[in-house]
């Protein structure tokens, strides 16, 4: 099938066009084995009269020339052509009218094709996205699409599986299901058509828009009834993708160096070359560290070097703390001295419209070997080293958390964030202009660092998001990666199409393959850094059966609502389990699912909710509403939680649990020491804690870790 | 044509129905002004005939009969009929047909009908919903209604404003406007339907169901081409609601009394009726105070009294805090002493099934004219009043904000956050139950108070939305209101299906209707909290353009994100004032909007954009993106913002700023400093300060107060 579609593509680039006729476009659909109506070239009205008996009645007839892109404006369409009459008539007529619009067209003839009728309009399309290359995109013909942008997308190829979810990924997929009293459609046959579109334009790069619409499916089957394919001859060059040993080879040496150098390394308190030098020292970090500085003979008591040349040992990783102009001539330095890896800070690059000085950076380091990380950066922290690569404040709370920032200011912001929660962080790197390390040569490092079980990610664009997709794929399956996507404005200021390709606002494209990479979409800042803070404390959940338990019932309606929200499966509770919780609470509190144990309640009846939810084994996960009283004060309720939950765990129980605790503000303690002992607790809010198990389920699911 | 819609349903009632005909459903519009096809009604072949030719073909033909309501499936409906002949052959086919269908109906004829095509179907209707009572709908016919429930719902009756309104209020809305090439439809024809729709209901409330579905519309006119309406004869009884004067006088009593007895006053720690006594004696409160026990001589230094009878003075508010079953006995001696208002604390009523208890408190409280408060609260606060009624802790930061909960729980949030934020507060009301005041009585009251400025409401149901809407409106133009309602589950569980009263899920009707009455509605407990502290402080923007000026680019990215998210314009800066903020900046800073001061500047490039902003007139509002460095630390920030601000405001430039200040944990102290001064920052967030900003916008809109 690949031969002949080469053969058509060729034929079409050697005229130099970039649109496919009608009948090219058929061709390659019978190549790929995607259903189109039955069909026919006529040159001759005898020859449309007899395609069309054999057809069977009702035909459309459709003008074929190179010429004539707009079939329907030349008057070159008749559609319901009812007897043979008709058609001999209607051949002469279309031929006539095309002529006419354009009398230097070459009338290749006429296509005389079955109508389709009935079963549910869709389209099925292929674009070629500036970010992720080949995608498929799905939706309802008209205007859920058109106008409602009901559309969703995959990074092609697609498994079937794949194909399969995308029919399910629209707002109106019900009406696939057979909503409004109509035959489901065969999802099978639809799901197959998308698979074979998504292959062909893997095949051939060139196809950059492909679009079946309408296709139109019913019970039995799906036939796309109109094709349009443009190409463009151009070559695509593959981005620079260094193998995956070459990436942890790097990286490594990045996150455990044994020996930093500091180019620009200063005396004098202020400059960016002292706060690096001072974080590399009093961050604890126990490799060696070169300044650099030709002007000095020591800096903070570590003997400093005029070059890198002139340090005696190795150098894993050159911190650059200098102005951009002399960027470049030190980097030749650090070739020469086999330095893998710059992390350059300064600013002055791309990002100020220095676009010419950033090439040459990179140039010389492509040269060299050298890695790049930056520039226009705050540096990094790798805590199981004591690393403290930048000119922020040190950072020590160790703990399972990796984050990435592009932008310095959300880099300042983590970091603030951190700090005040406390939050345990194995590595915070900003990436900057991306001249070259990015987010899938990080995510290749943290999918194999034991000191990581979670990444954050706070992105504008990605480089490459193939290679991304590729990374977040493989870590996805162990570790959460929650990001945050900025610049999410792209889709509104389109213009209403049914194109694939226009309808593909960056931003949806966006949330889908980062969906369908398994990865975590955070809707703003400060939910990516939540988290990312309740993540990593949350086991894994075993199955999709949460429970509410609360004190206060007004709680545990705002919870309910939380978890429809961040689309949580609130169990059914079967009877025998029903009145084991009621033996528990009082005769006018509420079983079922919020459990509302009531306000008044004891410790004591806290504490046997809580241990019969995380003992029965139907019961995947908890979601606790505390209510400050005088009877069970927050210190109290946190307290026997953690104990109960600890006890739990000590038996080989782990739920993942969350809280809302609704207060006096004694609650901001009690949901500190929570969060200590794993339960991922927030005061005067029920979305919070509900919203990270969410993220924490959404990850699971992604990954494969849930049964069912 | 009033009369003869009451002659209609009075026929329909004497005959026992709940449905009415088609020809009746047309008599109904026609005298509503509601455009119909053109029909008439066939008793024979030959009628039929000659209707149709003066209607001109193709016509429909339906089945007339009282006891066929499914006509399709008696095969009492026929479409397309073209000509003279099968009119005739159609009148024989469906009398036969329906007969046979039900052999005991009785056949009235056979409607004739022109035949409607073209344009855009759309569906009218009206419904009974349970909390506001008629309430319109409006929405595009087909999946979008039924699958997707992109429908729109208004209280009846409504304004032309309002009707227009709903055109816009559905996602595809931009169909209507001539999306996909069409020529938009005749949107004051549509509008008028609607309005039209919503008079009817109003004048017969015995229409309980009212649908158009399809209503054809075009770029001429809108024509309803189906008509189905239900009644129900039952009388509805109308709430007892108290007039405005009547509201006012107890409500200032409630929240100025100058006597508050405390039924159950105990001198025993841990009581509920000891800690009322001490929150009233300690909070300040400076009115008399009686403590009411008939085992005591004196409760906390003050007389007590063995019941209310016995006490000298006037008494404004009886505080109840004795057990459930005592209520009504205590009540009866309010009712002889003339105590207006009881505030009854206990539980055990209602809410734990205890039904008939809470009907004879009430019954007892309606004979002595008393308004209750709860049952099954925590009490209330009135600052100006230094009053706690409530057996909670003391509350005394003065401020503009009123609060209540439906919950008790929400109720301690409340308390929770507003004392770590030191939110200035006038009121939090505790309304459990509601067995009689409830938010529309606050509402009154607050509308007319002084001291508040903004109130923010929790609620899970409303006991008389029509009062609450009307309380609402006539607040709203004043001051803004923040609901948070909860229990926002109903829509999921509905089946598809196009009849207004299935649509109308309560949600979706609470969330058009309260944006109706100018209520701004929070999407979580944690966002009505922070709106509720933002709004006061921020003043009403003069118009819709909003200027973010940023340090992080980062921040700047996020921010806009932020206002899309929100419903901001982001202001298309002229190129006098792009040249003027480029004047502070440096070269390769953006201005445009966001305008990027770029991170490394001093405190001076903030201070002369800051106040660029402020000073020209253009702008209407300011949202600082703050970046830490050690140019410009945190306080520095803060400082000059707050003074440069101030300085405006001493000027008459009271603009709207808002601000996110991404940095190390100093960025906390620099938040609390500018909330301080009346500036809305948040640390670690880009999202939050933005959202505040939206919600003041959506009131200002609401209210018109914005120009333009």
């Amino acid at each position: 099938m690949v031969a002949s579609v080469r053969e058509i593509l060729d034929k079409v680039r050697a005229e130099g066009r970039t649109a496919l006729t009608a009948p090219e476009g058929k061709q390659i659909c019978d190549a790929y084995g995607i259903p189109t109506p039955r069909e026919g070239l006529a040159t001759t009205a005898a020859e449309a009269v007899a395609l069309a008996k054999e057809i069977g009645f009702p035909v459309a007839l459709k003008i074929v020339s190179p010429h004539i892109l707009h079939k329907t404006e030349a008057g070159g369409v008749l559609v319901g052509v009812a007897d043979e009459d008709a058609v001999a008539r209607g051949f002469d007529t279309i031929v006539a009218d095309a002529t006419a619009y354009d009398p230097s067209a070459e009338i290749t003839g006429v296509q005389v094709q079955q109508m389709l009728t009935g079963g549910q309009e869709v389209i099925i399309g292929a674009t070629t996205d500036p970010t992720f290359g080949k995608v498929v995109a799905f939706g309802l013909g008209g205007i859920l699409v058109e106008v409602l942008k009901d559309v969703t997308f995959r990074l092609a190829p697609v498994t079937a599986d794949e194909a399969r979810s995308m029919l399910d990924g629209i707002g109106a997929a019900e009406v696939l299901r057979g909503a409004r009293g109509a035959e489901p459609v065969d999802a099978g046959a639809l799901a197959n058509v998308i698979e074979r579109v998504a292959a062909l334009v893997t095949d051939f790069p060139e196809i950059t828009e492909f679009d079946l619409n309408p296709v139109f499916a019913t019970a039995g089957g799906a036939t796309a009834a109109d094709v349009r394919i443009l190409v463009d001859p151009g070559k695509v060059t593959d981005p620079v993708r260094p193998s995956r040993e070459e990436i942890l080879r790097v990286m490594d040496r990045m996150m455990n160096p044994r020996a930093v150098a500091v180019i620009g390394a200063s005396a004098e308190p202020g400059k960016i070359g002292n706060s690096v030098m001072k974080n590399l020292i009093n961050g604890g970090y126990k490799g060696e560290i070169y300044p650099i500085n030709p002007k000095a003979d020591e800096i903070l008591g570590r003997a400093a070097y005029p070059s890198i040349g002139e340090v005696p040992g190795e150098v894993d990783v050159a911190v650059f703390a200098i102005p951009a102009k002399f960027v470049a001539g030190a980097l030749e330095e650090c070739g020469a001295k086999g330095v893998p890896l710059a992390v350059l800070i300064p600013s002055g690059f791309a990002e100020t419209g220095n676009v010419e000085l950033q090439r040459e950076v990179v140039a010389v380091a492509r040269k060299h070997g050298i890695r790049l990380v930056g520039p226009n950066i705050y540096g990094y922290y790798y805590t199981p080293s004591n690393l403290c690569a930048t000119f922020c404040t040190p950072y020590d709370v160790r703990g399972g958390v990796a984050l990435t920032s592009q932008s310095g200011g959300i880099g300042m912001a983590i970091l603030g964030f951190s700090r005040t929660t406390k939050m345990g962080v194995s590595a915070i790197v900003g990436l900057g202009n991306k001249s070259d390390v990015d987010e899938d040569d990080l995510l290749t490092f943290f999918e194999q660092d034991d000191n990581t079980q979670c990444v954050a990610m706070h992105l504008e664009d990605l480089k490459d998001g193939r290679a991304f997709v590729d990374a977040a794929r493989r870590i996805t399956k162990k570790k959460p990666v929650v990001v945050l996507k900025a610049g999410r404005t792209a889709m509104g200021a389109r213009a209403a199409s049914s194109h694939t390709g226009a309808l593909a606002g960056d931003d949806k494209v966006y949330d889908d393959v980062l969906r369908q990479a398994g990865v975590i979409r955070a809707p703003g800042l400060h939910d990516m850094l939540e988290y990312a803070r309740g993540l990593p404390l949350l086991p894994t959940p075993r199955g999709e059966n949460v429970v509410i338990i609360t004190g206060a019932g007004g709680s545990g309606v705002l919870l309910s609502d939380a978890c429809v929200e961040s689309e949580l499966s609130l169990m059914d509770i079967p009877p025998d389990l029903d009145e084991a919780f009621r033996r528990f609470i009082p005769p006018f509190g509420a079983a079922g699912n919020p459990i509302d144990i009531t306000g008044g309640e004891p410790p004591a009846t806290y504490e046997a909710t809580i241990r019969l939810g995380l003992e029965d084994p139907r019961i995947h996960a908890l979601i606790l509403g505390y209510w400050h009283t005088i009877v069970t004060p927050p210190m109290v309720f946190a307290e026997l939680t953690a104990r109960v939950v600890e006890e739990a765990r000590a038996n080989g129980i782990d739920k993942p649990v969350v809280a809302s605790l609704a207060g006096d503000t004694e609650v901001e303690r009690a949901s500190e020491y929570l969060f200590d002992h794993r339960i991922v607790a927030y005061p005067y809010t029920t979305e919070r804690p509900v919203a990270v198990l969410g993220a924490k389920y959404r990850w699971a699911r992604a990954a494969g870790l849930i049964g069912g």
